[in-house]
């Protein structure tokens, strides 16, 4: 194998750039390592005059991104174009159909397309590599596909939005709240003009999505995952988190249960014994548990130029040494079908802020609705005096139902002296 | 490829027996995974008669190890024996020699014989896998060889000895000195009677010889490893470090610089906000810092039978699916010979702990003769009052020379008021 590997790209953003620059920068090492070089032969982007600053010496132009996909000298076809639909799927099916591996970093495509995609490439009998499309320059595709594939994965979780946990860091260390260090995040361009992609939680969920059929070996289910962004998440949550020992995390989590698998985008208490809780600012982290390896964490940059590049660069890597696997690790007809645990069998550890008027008979009345609803309080914390005001009470539960949760907050929200709506946060048990 | 991939496994102690226990256990999802089983054909050990718990129904026993990796049905030998020299490295080299593919969680081995076994493998046309050899369980030889093919290595470091790991983090929890940190690991099983090898920093270098030459692309060179342990680490530096924002980990850490690669493994301050501050007790953790992922960091469990076995079955899983990269990346006949870059020069930051009788002009002393080496202080902090008696004083360096330091050490230590030789830990500076 000393032809060099033929790359076509789609997109010539950020990533397509950097792709582009280390594609040049390293072919050196590169070649080294894979035994023949990796050479730009095709791209295509919305704008043929910008000015990107990067080298394109060699690399046919075209205008249309289906065509080159299709018919480019090309051995691989990289889309980096993004979205759910439209011309990246596009992009991606013609490039299958006509015979040449696809790499992408589109976690919204494989999300929704995943299974099918898998399907159609295997068919073609051409590879489909997505290392970018989740947790940035972590090679947790390949950890999973590669490192870990004597396991069985029984949970698998992390932090999958860097934008938010620049927030939730921001919000921590800063004591600011929600809105404010979103504008500081977009002022930096840690989080988009219109940000509701990220803080709400579908960015993690579609990443998520994504390693639960890599790591349960069943299809892609984007719709089976319960969605909760943090939004509501208020810098007193947070201060009162760090006064019981915890972080406040967005957690992508799934983990297999005898209802189902269990997948989940929600904000999270850590305790701070585990690796996670120390994940901060834009780094993204990933952690699996397997039958026999035990915890492993796998942390690193979670978007930019250069490390979505490090990890397509590590997809073409693959197809230039003549690796090919199944993208979700088995043939995509072996793949399980999806079957979601629902929301309200999940069981887990909450905690619960009330605001409440500061009178006799308050915490009586709470504790009577959650002793009806047999949720068992772990802790509760009232904070401050002011007879006749609203204090903030914090409580604490032992493992119980979403659904008795659910009802216990319902009723607990109804009475008089409770005069906000409770704000509630999952406390997952995460082992070190 | 339906046919099943072929196991001979040499040695049945708690990681062979936990391999056989793995590959029997997880048949369906391995076969699944690789598109055809994984055997056990033949296995060798001391004692044949000792009762294992094991299933070895099909596997024909072998007396000798050499002759069952030169002779047994089987497409690949694991040798799990272990020691750097004798019948490990003559079952490996009478596999390759018989044209099998080789797996081995030997580091001592690897350490000393990584580039010949390399290179003759390489020239047999069979595999060399050791992803066991390194930090267990985390798969961080395959995350290097694939997941970050696209980058240079600047530095590469990590905490790769759960043994030292156990103790040091013993020492902070329970303020108990070293000695007795070690006797209560060795009761607990995480420390040999002789705990020599793991102690004195040997187990680490070995592995960080093998990272080095795999993340730096050069010949592996364990003569090159600059080895100290932690039996001089003291409660005292702990609670200093603690108080400083430090804590103390036994780390190996290679670097490139313009004199060439460091390799090191010596205690070392790390700061409280690193992600591998908060590595703790026997988990193991390896950072790797790329010029376009960032820093990415792996953690895990670092020994035991299930992490070791599940890291055999990674490269297991390869020869199955018939994925053969060079055992380094690139070929070993394309391995830069090492080039060691001298200790005495390295460049980096110091904290000093120095016994001093409390007297006026004794901290003038100690800062002329800092000043005269040129080795500027960042802090200093004089523990307790006591005229007359010893007292604790730490004092923090910028970056200076090893060299500098060392003379700086040397002429402090003679100074009459100075009533101990000086305490010296490295204090590396790790972006996050």
């Amino acid at each position: 194998m000393t032809q060099p590997l033929k790359i076509a790209i789609a997109g010539l953003g950020t990533v397509g750039a950097g792709l582009v620059r280390l594609l040049r920068q390293q072919s050196d090492v590169i070649k080294a390592r894979c035994g023949r070089s990796l050479e730009v032969t095709a791209v295509t982007a919305r704008d043929r005059a910008r000015d990107r600053g990067i080298d394109l010496t060699g690399a046919e132009w075209f205008d249309s991104p289906v065509a080159m996909a299709g018919e480019a000298d090309a051995d691989v076809v990289v889309e980096l174009i993004g979205g759910e639909d439209g011309i990246a799927k596009e992009i991606c099916e013609a490039a299958i159909a006509a015979g040449r591996d696809v790499v992408t970093a589109n976690k919204a495509l494989l999300a929704h397309h995943g299974t099918a995609l898998a399907r159609a490439a295997e068919e073609a009998g051409v590879g489909l590599g997505y290392e970018a499309a989740v947790a940035g320059g972590i090679p947790i595709v390949k950890a999973l596909r590669d490192g870990l594939a004597g396991n069985r994965i029984g949970r698998i979780y992390g932090i999958l939005n860097g934008t938010c946990n620049y927030i939730l860091t921001t919000m921590r260390e800063t004591g600011r709240e929600f809105a404010e260090a979103l504008d500081e995040a977009q002022a930096l361009g840690y989080a988009e003009a219109d940000p509701s992609f990220d803080v709400d939680g579908v960015d993690a969920a579609h990443k998520l999505a994504i390693l639960t059929g890599l790591a349960m070996g069943c299809e892609v289910d984007f719709g089976g995952v319960h969605i909760e962004g943090i939004r509501h998440v208020s810098a007193e949550d947070i201060a009162f988190a760090d006064e019981l020992g915890y972080r406040i995390k967005l957690l992508g989590i799934a983990r297999r249960t005898a209802d189902g698998i269990e997948q989940r985008v929600h904000p999270c208490m850590v305790r701070l014994e585990t690796p996670i809780a120390h994940v901060e600012g834009v780094y993204n982290a990933v952690v699996a548990e397997g039958d026999f390896v035990g915890t492993c964490v796998f942390e690193g940059r979670g978007a930019g130029a250069g490390p979505t590049a490090s990890a397509v660069v590590a997809d073409l890597v693959d197809i230039a040494r003549g690796i090919r696997v199944p993208a979700f690790m088995v043939p995509a007809s072996e793949l399980a079908p999806s079957r979601t645990a629902p929301m309200d069998q999940h069981h887990g550890a909450f905690y619960v802020r009330l605001m409440v008027v500061d009178q006799p008979g308050v915490i009586a009345d709470v504790s009577a609705v959650l002793r009806d609803e047999q949720v068992s309080m772990e802790s509760m914390l009232q904070r401050g005096r002011a007879p006749g005001e609203p204090v903030p009470v914090v409580i604490t539960t032992h493992e119980t139902r979403e659904a008795s949760m659910a009802r216990a907050l319902s009723k607990i929200g109804s009475l008089d002296s409770v005069v906000e709506p409770p704000r509630m946060n999952r406390n997952e048990s995460l082992e070190r």
